[in-house]
């Protein structure tokens, strides 16, 4: 760990951890391709009772249309508008559109490789000028997400019934720990589902836990190839001269698809209650391609 | 005014007021078909100086998309959602998206006649369900809008330096007194703009003032062409047996266009500054054919 | 299968197949009901080796932003719009927003029964009127499909290698011959997955083979949860006098939730090469609450 | 002129013609500043009949939501979107919202000077980095256009009755000899409106006419307030070393906002008929700020 966290230390300097060029310079899937047929197989065989739970954060859209007398608004985005769509009268159907802010932080979503350039690239390599116009991503896309993603879930319960401390900043040794004291282990090709007990939208400006470059290097070490929770990156910064390791690393220069903004409290009492912290979790977003992320409802199935 | 009063209260009744067929069974123009080329001759004639003001409310739009920490939201539509759009990088240009909520209560816009059905149809008398579908209005729509408009305002300020008391009902001898005593009258074909001293979204749930069938019913006999008022029809209604006589008489059965939430005060303080109540009015909404309303920005000219 | 089209065959009359009160006067799931533990369990008993077949079809999205030369336009609706979104220069991230036009023909989406009014009500027998506002469905939305859906799937391919007649009326000894034919049969709480042979945007006017009233009678009999299916109701109807039944008598009085658009092609030749037509099948949507649909990328799981 | 050609040569050179700084640092209005009270006067002058032609393209919006057999899409940007929304059962009112994508080529838009960054700068010379974020303009938007603009218009018909040939570059000297044809000139603080006889969105590939760093060297001699027309930059570029001198030089150096896609042959009909060439021009858009562009329905009143 500590040779792995040297080398990692400096993501900019001579040897920093980087999966570009390791499956290609054409490379759209990065971890995923961690993903193997014995890796689905073995995620499958979690799945014995057919008892499941969704980790996606309940969404309350904002209306996107109105009566003439709503008159509060707000200045901030909302993750999703709505509105009622009108069909005739009467009605033959009852219609709607949605539109989806694919990356806001109340919105459970996954990262397609090209929403973070680090050093004016995005994974695995490529320059951001190259990679993106007005029509969309055209490398390092949603696309590596269309056909949907199933592998084994394993889940890391940094605080059993609790939240970890403001600011903390998570290692690879506090993971381990954890996954130590469920008596599991993460296994190549699988997601790994973090819990720090935060509800992210409501923290309210207290600094946020946080992965580190450590357990970045360690997901990185042990083939991780999803990674969701309900903390990714810390606000502000652990180390602010390494702002956003699981962005600027594990997304960037490791391919590592990111789930944001996932809910995993109810997940933790399922696992608890049946004393197993694996599961088959499947992914499965609308094959919207070209786009930086997709909103999702990953399920973990027992 | 009694007469009309009596023949009017009940617009359901034997004999309402209403011009459903006067121009037409096929008519698209209402009350703008008062403005006749003399009226416009007149209205331009009140240009004289070329100062100008806007009786447009100012919009202050809500970003549709944002970054990951804005996490405050509401669940009241908002007038104007904005989003700036990627081009590419370096961006050859910048550029955005605007979406509006076009009958929003604080954003200043025309209604089309078929914004309000009555009794199941909409000006000229045609039954809704034939006049619209999910494509939009395809009789009585802004499209009567399209090549602008251009006529006389004229300024009724009901509460000169304050405001109405709430729940006020206007009536026409309200009018007939505010221009009085601005020494001013309403000549056919001119738009009519009332200032009662009230900002409606701000009122907070107190009754508002609002238009009588008896102030209808006086626009209906000055062959009023266009309403724009900081104030329409009274919430809650000031006869519950006949809530909205503006909208459900004006704008329904005279086919009187209607400007709701515009902004008066400084019209009010520029026309007390030059004492003079007359203008030329211009409003020019973006040629947006089949909807039910559109956003301007009305200019009063001296 | 004669005597339950005749019970059928007047779907206004006197005894019509419904589950409007089966369930109590508040339920919110429908058919989803027959989906017991019992059969999850079998469910996930069918995912042995990990191969999984998305039943999305895939989307082209329009751009909603562009250049000052993308000057081509059509009227049609797209079924999703896309807008990559500025956040700054150079760009810390790249964004973007996403519209869902819920119901569109191209689109793998789920149907809430609040989406089919019939004789002005919805399942389970609530006035359209006291259902849905500009905010949405208050009953019977797309809430009912917030936490997913897991069960047992089986496809019933009704053309393998090939596609139904124009204007076949499918009906249920279609079904029996089909699962016969691959030594299956449907058992209570499965989804049913029906492939026709039809890329139906693509039809181009044909009248396309549909469900009839006996095909939908023999889902009730069978205690099909869920309708997945490359074609559902036909256009233009086999029976005039009893249009759109899969929607009409399915959705809004059986509470059978429909997936419209569904990609079937690869799953017959999944099912085709491994002789087996049963899987797992996880519906996993956004959980977006009070829309009338909500996209999906169902997945089979082998 | 040939030495004003001769020092705007190269804009990027030494002496550039450019207005940063000559209203300040802060300026938000650029040419905007040539309206003086005197323009005003004698722009509503020219309004003696009240006749008025609108400068706006018609616009066809692309409908957002459609039925389940609306299938045929294409993948260009629409210039306006519409959807009618849902109000309730029955509709107390018909109401819809709309997108405007500002700057598509077949949209009558007013650019605000932050649209368009040359070396990395906008108007009045502040970098573009420092100008936007996801929020819209922070300087240099629209905003500067809230209140509306009222100026005398005077049109310059380049090709009476006809087009100026494909790839045409105008010049100044093609400026002075339409206005000396018309017996008009443009004097300070003139709204400048050209036609070439071009429909933009309709030349399919054909070289365009265009302006030349010669024209807008011109209007800047000449002190235009605001350019309209139905040509704007030459596609592709006259002078590929000097490419868009009308957004890189007129609109990001002069300050001079540019009205796009503006329908000139009515106008040009009017002012034949009349003899006259010179009219009140009035532009009203909605006062949306932090936009980079609005769409407008210039209206020339005689």
């Amino acid at each position: 760990m500590t040779d792995a966290h040297d080398s990692s230390a400096d993501p900019e300097g001579a040897d920093p951890i980087s999966n570009w060029g390791r499956w290609g310079a054409d490379d759209e899937r990065g971890c995923l391709n961690y993903i193997t047929p014995d890796v689905r197989a073995a995620a499958v065989a979690e799945a014995r009772t057919g008892r499941f739970v969704s980790l996606a954060r309940p969404i309350d859209p904002l209306p996107l249309a109105g009566g003439p007398l709503a008159t509060t608004t707000t200045k901030a985005p909302a993750p999703v508008t709505h509105a009622m769509t009108y069909t005739g009268f009467p009605p033959p159907a009852l219609t709607d559109i949605l539109t989806i802010n694919t990356h806001h932080a109340e919105l459970t979503h996954i990262d397609a490789f090209g929403h973070m350039p680090v050093d004016g690239k995005v994974y695995p390599g490529i320059p951001v000028g190259d990679v993106a116009d007005s029509q969309g991503l055209h490398r390092s896309s949603t696309t590596a997400f269309a056909s949907g993603i199933l592998t084994r879930g394993v889940l890391a319960d940094l605080a059993p019934g609790g939240a970890l401390p403001p600011g903390h900043p998570v290692t690879g040794a506090d993971l381990d720990r954890a996954l130590a004291r469920q008596n599991t282990r993460a296994r190549p090709g699988d997601a790994l589902v973090v819990r720090c007990g935060w509800d992210l939208p409501a923290s309210s400006g207290r600094p946020t836990p946080g992965m580190t470059v450590d357990a970045v290097t360690w997901m990185h070490r042990n083939q991780v190839s999803v990674y969701l929770g309900d903390i990714g990156d810390a606000h502000p910064p652990v180390d602010p001269t390494l702002p956003f390791p699981l962005h600027r690393i594990g997304l960037a220069r490791l391919g590592l698809p990111l789930v944001d903004a996932v809910a995993v409290d109810e997940l933790a009492e399922a696992c608890a209650e049946l004393e197993r912290y694996q599961f088959l979790l499947v992914i499965a977003p609308i094959p919207v391609p070209r786009a930086t992320g997709v909103p999702v409802a990953p399920l973990a199935v027992f």
